[in-house]
């Protein structure tokens, strides 16, 4: 099997220039490498999520900004029309999936580094706002290697932990946030064993998950949704680690759908349940997950997506939310990059990133 | 859409004769009855899952080797060769799915029935099997509309109910088990909604007790596994009916892989979990939960059936049990054609079901 151990989810092509990404709608049949290299194809593979999870998309935008000022710069010898054609460009871009944070959040950042370049020499702008998408990555992939050294210190040798959709590599440049110590975990030879929930209805836990952590050599087993409990009453899972989409300030999270279940056995079982929350995923200004939207989705993933043949009667209801929110009192900590916080959760939120608002 | 509202799930067409079933391999896409007229017929029509569930199963059993008996009195005139004859075709039968109960009791039954009737005229032994067969089948409707009288009392106007995997009409011979409270309070014309676990990896819930309860013109709706917790978050499951595969002496229950999972969400968010149990799983002999084997199935089923191509890695592990172990702790009551068993189970039980073993 083809590996993507070594391979950034992101990365940028600097000679041509390119944005670089694997195909993550061919998973895990084909490892195929995309070169990103116009506005259109960087909107298509986020929009067709060719690239996903919060994280990565945020560095594909950085990246994929400057790929286009490239070309911008050429076809615009006039400042006022390549701010112009730039903030167009960034907006098209922000387009691409409206629900992303950190897509809006990179474009915004990228465009305040653009304008304060402006007016220089061309090649000193664009070798701005190069350094700046790079500064993205890097900081993307120091703060999932921060959790990484956070979160392996609550792993013990033997251990079986259960994730659930993926928080994986795949979602960020490197190590991604769930996953980071598990993968520090194997890399310091510990014997563990991970659990990847498949993760219905888009199957991201079968396909990515238990891939990128198969591939890197990671012992992986997939399970049905429905399965945990049974390996938890069965004394095989001894911690869950998962991502999340948003905490809110007195630490309810909220996740990929299927999450709050996975809590409430863990919390029956007594089995520790951990959240991989860096901070830009941590929103104080939301007071609990109550305040919190819930995205829903075609019902269509459900009953036809994937399948030979439709499986269940045409007509019937779906009901089809993209994450669920799990109360922070099943909640054992969240691993941050700047710590792990311990309930109560309002205090320690409030402490770390009270500074912070979205 | 067609509709099985008014048709058996396992029937006797006296006049050929023959065992009338669905095929449930091809639903929801198409309701076509099959005819089966030979032991052979038989055997692959249970084997391949065209008839399911333990119930339906015992009598397609008892029906069969009725069926069966036609024929093999024409072909042994002796009664020596007719006896051996039949004793083979039994036991035939009865290795079509080893771990169904149902299949082993009622065979051992019709075979008792038949053994006590011969020597006599063969119109006479064959009337006596068919009666035995019809009687058989009249049980088990009985039983299930029981079920669902007692059930039904607990169903409040208004309330949102979950089930898991197939517990319903195509599992027995009419009204299901899980189900018939359901159809009780249908038919009544209450204001009820069932929501369906799909049920991963075989889908008997989208595939079955949706197609059910839509054509049955029930108001339901379909889910993922992991979607329960946030309905009832948001409070709208007022309670859970699933059936059983075993209820142990002290209450704990076997049933369909995922039901565990629903039992402790419920238990978190204080939503009754009622278990449809007939007198056939009440297993007395069987201490716990801990002393229940279960089985273990192909790792095929997560990761190919049904789908268009591979949905994870090759090679990965795969942990596919077909049940899983419900604590008693976590039930609130067993609906039973006795009536309903309430906490503490294992003196409940022992006084309805004491003389009974397996």
């Amino acid at each position: 099997m083809d590996s993507i151990k070594d391979i950034d989810t992101v990365a940028l092509d600097e000679n041509e220039p390119a944005v670089v990404i694997i195909d993550q709608r061919l998973l895990p049949g084909e490892v195929r490498p995309m070169h990103l290299r116009t506005p259109e194809e960087i909107y298509d593979a986020i929009k067709t999520l060719a690239v996903r999870g919060a994280p990565a998309i945020g560095v594909c935008a950085a990246m994929g900004i400057y790929v286009a000022a490239e070309a911008l710069s050429r076809e615009n010898p006039s400042d006022d029309d390549f701010i112009q054609a730039y903030k167009k460009t960034s907006e098209y871009l922000d387009s691409s999936r409206p629900t992303a944070v950190n897509l809006s959040w990179a474009l915004r950042r990228m465009e305040r580094c653009f304008l304060s370049a402006m007016p220089a020499p061309r090649q000193e702008v664009l070798e701005t706002l190069k350094k700046e998408a790079l500064a993205i990555r890097d900081e993307d992939v120091d703060m999932c290697r921060k959790i990484g050294e956070y979160g392996v210190e609550l792993i013990h040798e033997g251990d079986g932990i259960l994730t659930h959709c993926n928080a994986g590599r795949l979602a960020t440049v490197r190590y991604g946030t769930a996953t980071s110590p598990i993968y520090q975990a194997h890399e310091r030879g510990m014997n563990i064993h991970v659990f990847c929930d498949e993760t219905r209805p888009l199957l991201q836990g079968a396909r990515l998950t238990s891939y990128e952590l198969f591939s890197a050599g990671v012992d992986t087993t997939v399970i049905c949704d429905g399965m945990s409990a049974s390996l938890m009453r069965e004394g095989r899972i001894q911690m869950v680690i998962v991502g999340c989409d948003r905490v809110a300030a007195n630490g309810d999270v909220a996740n990929k759908i299927g999450t709050s279940m996975v809590a409430a056995a863990a919390h029956y079982y007594g089995v520790p349940f951990y959240v991989a929350g860096p901070s830009s995923t941590i929103d104080i200004d939301t007071p609990s997950g109550r305040d919190i939207t819930i995205e829903q989705r075609e019902g269509y993933e459900v009953t036809d997506m994937w399948y030979e043949k439709p499986m269940a009667p045409k007509g019937v209801g779906v009901y089809n939310p993209a994450f669920d929110v799990t109360d922070a009192s099943l909640i054992s900590g969240i691993i941050t990059e700047k710590g792990i916080i311990r309930p109560p959760f309002d205090t320690g939120l409030a402490k770390a990133f009270g500074g912070k608002t979205h």
